[in-house]
């Protein structure tokens, strides 16, 4: 079971507000919309998507790198690496 | 005119990929995929978007901010610290 | 004891080199060197912080917080979620 | 003439009090001080980093490019690119 099982719905729906807001900017596009407006919307849709990677690392550290310190031993220590390595990528996109 | 009116079609055709990769999060999400894929996904999707906003920032210097200060005067200036504006939203997200 | 306690040296060698970055900008600027020029060393200092903050976050999963859930209990999930704040601030800066 | 000549007492004073940052930074990690209390403060040193890469860039932007821009030709669009390439590095940071 993935972590944000609990949340599956939530995730989703902030991915579906992520994706409208995606072809929002499409149309604004299309539509000749001006530079800056574009931009803004561009960067509060980041900003979204940073929200969402978030909901998602935190469901993966209170369910799974918790499920695997709780049973211990080498396979603990390599969940926190992995999370460190996601958290690394996050943090320098 | 819009700054990107020249590049258009690959800003459509970028945004277009974002929306698919959004997309893709969401049927991983959908289908149990582990949290640390899922991420890894989302921040690949970030790091698009970025290089998205920095196509429109280019395209917004070259074009629109150029043709102010060729101009020149106060509406200038008004656009370089717009331009700035944008530029420390896009750095802060 | 802080989570970083094993690796302090290498935090405090990695904080020193990160203020002989800072006093050498400083320099540049005394010494008027060209703004692109100054700017990627802000640059590269910026990446050199993050990570210095991303080695704090994996001493701070792997001892703090893997401690606390191995304790168990609601301190466990207190403690997830702090770091959870944290990741989410450098995140966003 | 570098383009932050007229804010270059700024700009010192900012890198100064970030210097002193970093200084703080190192006598907590001297001091054991909590991991959490030492990110949160790495968090806010990078944001301050940031804004004084915001003010270098603007700058740069008013003279600099603006200057090039005016006196118009292949160099200006020159110009234009770096100025872009050195705001993608630090979208990226």
């Amino acid at each position: 079971m993935a972590g944000y099982a609990e949340h599956k719905e939530d995730v989703l729906r902030s991915l579906r507000r992520i994706e409208a807001q995606v072809r929002d900017v499409q149309r604004m596009v299309a539509e000749d919309v001006h530079c800056l407006d574009v931009l803004t919307r561009v960067s509060a849709l980041g900003a979204d998507l940073q929200s969402c990677a978030v909901t998602l690392l935190d469901d993966h550290l209170t369910c799974c790198v918790t499920e695997a310190i709780a049973e211990g031993g080498d396979a603990a220590k390599a969940k926190v690496g992995e999370a460190t390595l996601a958290i690394a990528r996050l943090i320098r996109t």
